[in-house]
């Protein structure tokens, strides 16, 4: 009993802190794009911490951990609607957590996939169609690509290992913010007649920078309660991993981008430390200090090249959130087959489980957006675009009545 | 002794997380006023969280737990000034908390009740009778209050229940709100010469939906700590109904306000959201997630209307303090006498509560109040009030030297 | 093993809160200076807190804990680079926390020396130089210096006394401050022709509060923590010492500030916060709640005066670091000369530690800034003050594109 009541605090606390990320998704995506379309961006990532809550309570928890039967192919289960008060009346549940806690603990997670996507589609897409496929994304893809490895289907029994969501979160808005931004089309201005890429400046640095470390404070909780108890060693290690692959993350972001542009250039900065964040996720339980230092510095350089690379396969990510989330999530995963000790862990199976994500997400995102495209559009009209969403899906400014005092 | 020291952690979080509260409801109440009123707001709300810790610590703890004697009508108790330390140096206090957690938990609720005052009276209350009220509501009314259910008074003895503040704390407030927002008077433009309301928007939408999840967050220590131990069920279940509720509340009153305005409006959603969890706090503990889900929906429902209605009964409230702390605190509280399975918690007692605390507060709030208007004044002058606050009072501005650079 | 989890929890919670104190100083930093700095003040803090982590795993931690031998003289100490996995493997490392729980713990702590100059030198030191200064004095400076106490050496042989850093943390970065600000000269405008200092108003008040809100709640972590257990009469005393001399800190300061100047000056009430944090910190567990209430009121006091003082000696410093960490830093340290019972805790071998710090810290920041002076320079160009260091050091703007909605 007192070792489930300690081990159920630190989850408990877990989960307010993976909660607390879905502030520092909003303060990181509206700083690193325009004013105009920051209310948008705000509205959006609210609906999707609340509604994905009530969905993942209404049919995703029971779609990610369905079970699976003995007989079971591992790729679709579903343990009914609701949650299961019988389950969560019984303390023997899990050592590490009560019914409760698992419930919420995994629904802060479900949210996080979409608000990937909010970031990488910004500024042009229009919020009606960006609700429906929230609601059907975080509702069914998510915990049905979930439940192939954390719920104990196909990928898991293959010997896939994905410590904290490298893949089955990162990855997961990644390849849909990817799909996304391609059917989308670039923002008006991006690119120019050359098809140059432009860079168009975030309005708030400042809520940006705090987003990010709103961000790094978050994941203690999403690296140190994938733990799924409080066990001193595993919990504390991974923090040190966590913390140490962000730090070299961030660093050698700043470096690359200095020694490429001679800029001392923060964006890069913020994003080589979630770069790194997101690197060490599916493996930081099985990560020496080192490997995580070698993991996150890896992370650091590949985000100054894939922010490069996006730009000149123009495609149009206002925030980086391809480059962080999904490229770094594949390195992320594929680097625990070379790091880890554990002989199930190949580079082989974790390749495989990188390909099964990557089937399954741009599939079902490329469906799902191209019917709306087809049907009710899914890009504001120019005019919309050019005056701002806020004017024209909110009638609501971001910052009204603003007067300067100018010095 | 081990039991003791987990309950303890976890007490101690949660009360670090009701102290956050405070940035929450700092950032809420500056996002939804004018700029030029933000330094008055930082100030009243800096002043509220020290000053009621002090009070606190001289008298509010020995008002609200008196430990009433068996002859006492349970009604007013005092122990004596400051705190305690022979009580605190016996670790067999309670085996939740210390003597110290418990002084420090139940502090960081107390300045609370004047933070929700501050926001209904933003932008035209003069300082200083502010501060004055703020001294004698939170030094002796609240804890008073309190008293009659937490310090174990007659409130208590008849079987009212209020489990972490719908009425205790949110409505204690809410009903001085109203009282203050009466015999203030509207701000200046507020309604047209036909008595129309006409919207003020509020300069910084972004801190403002900051300070909204930061008070979630918030709540998770709210209502997580009022199970006074780390009991793993109770505890969880507890997050996971005020988490419902607030995702309900917010959904359901972006979805009223749609259909009632045909606008996505980003307010409502966070009002909503507030809605929901003052609407569950007062029985966070005795309901079911379906429960939690009805009551924070209907909450949502009812931010909509009550706003509304307090515009049109021409009341200006300019964060919707009364809606979300009032009207939902009442809601919360009567909804433990519908919904609760414990036969003591009927709608009569429930009532009755709510009547007591609506006796108190009106009557104390409007004796301070009043007094000080046929003294002191409460309101700044009309010059003061259209140049703004921080010049006058404060000599000060929000945002010096902010330039642009238009794009 | 149970014991070992609880405390081994607590740490790591108190370690993300420690964590989060660099958001606290990031936001207090940019709030209290010019929008034309603020991205360059930004990048100083992500890169303190990044290399800061980095440079501890390296050598820091190994400098600060070097296990002195007997015949040691306490003074310098090294146990090598890197972290040691064979310690970490050892859960009877310690009863109150794994060792790396330790390493990241203390590895915060590190950082937060150097953040405390980066305030005092905004807003004209040459970035590059800063970053050479940052890492030696993190790197080096500050390890060696605490291992004199916290790693046994020979001012804990002596008697000598800090709790949780009023001296180590907070006058290591305070003395680094002074000499930083005397080396550099103030800012043009900042003294008139007549050496009379004129205010600089900062650009953002409402993140410079947030800042210091979340540092108070960091504060949580920083002195909680450093019980090095969960304890939980040690560490819920420790919260709320921590907490009363802040709220009186903060208190003492408006009101002297408004005697002496008849202003309601919220960045006093600030600044008096966070003297009444710095100076119970070297305390703050053998001091009863009113000794806390003295210290920090006295501290509130103090900062009114130093501030002033510092500006009539024509110290520029933006921020107000060298009143707060610096003076209350020492005032905390001799404060437990005064206030402690412990008959160990003289005033005498306080004094001696307060200027055994001194002069390590002024001698080492002279001797690297003075080098950096001579070499590369350490100020910008006039043009480059004039103009913000974020155009120029940067390349980028922290609010473009800001638009306003005059009403």
């Amino acid at each position: 009993m007192e070792l489930l009541t300690i081990n159920n605090v630190w989850m408990m606390i877990c989960t307010a802190l993976v909660f607390f990320m879905h502030m520092g998704f909003s303060l990181l995506e509206i700083g690193l794009t325009r004013q105009k379309n920051t209310i948008n961006i705000l509205f959006k990532n609210i609906f999707i911490i609340t509604v994905g809550l009530l969905l993942y309570c209404l049919v995703g928890f029971n779609l990610m951990y369905p079970g699976f039967g003995e007989e079971s192919s591992g790729f679709f289960g579903f343990a009914g609607f609701g949650l299961d008060a019988v389950a969560a009346a019984d303390l023997a549940y899990n050592e590490g957590y009560t019914y409760w806690t698992d419930f919420l603990f995994q629904g802060m997670f479900a949210a996080t996939a979409a608000t990937i996507v909010s970031g990488a589609v910004a500024e042009r897409i229009k919020i009606v169609p960006f609700m429906i496929f929230v609601v059907i994304y975080v509702g069914l893809i998510y915990p049905i690509a979930g439940s192939w490895k954390w719920g104990g289907g196909f990928l898991d029994q293959l010997g896939f290992y994905d410590f904290a969501g490298s893949t089955l979160v990162h990855s997961v808005g990644g390849w849909a913010a990817l799909v996304a931004v391609w059917l989308l089309g670039a923002r008006i201005g991006k690119f120019d007649k050359d098809g140059k890429p432009k860079a168009i400046p975030g309005h708030n640095i400042p809520l940006a920078t705090a987003g990010v470390l709103i961000l790094w404070l978050g994941w203690f909780g999403f690296n140190g309660g994938s733990v799924l108890s409080a066990e001193p060693g595993a919990t504390s290690l991974v923090l040190v991993t966590t913390c140490l692959a962000a730090a070299a993350g961030g660093v050698v972001a700043f470096l690359v981008s200095f020694a490429k542009f001679k800029n001392l250039d923060l964006t890069m900065f913020l994003n080589g430390i979630l770069g790194g964040l997101v690197g060490i996720t599916a493996g930081a339980d099985v990560m020496s200090p080192t490997d995580a230092l070698i993991i996150g510095a890896i992370a650091g350089a590949i985000i100054v090249f894939a922010v490069s690379l996006i730009d000149r396969i123009k495609l149009d990510d206002p925030v980086g959130a391809i480059a962080v989330h999904l490229v770094c999530g594949i390195w992320g995963t594929l680097a625990v087959g070379i790091f880890s000790n554990n002989p199930d862990h190949t580079f082989i199976t974790q390749l495989i489980g990188v390909g099964a994500y990557a089937a399954i997400c741009i599939i079902s995102t490329f469906i799902i957006l191209f019917t709306l495209k087809k049907t009710v559009g899914i890009r504001v009209s120019e005019r919309e675009e050019l005056e701002g969403l806020d004017a024209h899906e909110h009638g609501m400014n971001a910052y009204s009545d603003f007067r300067m005092n100018e010095h």
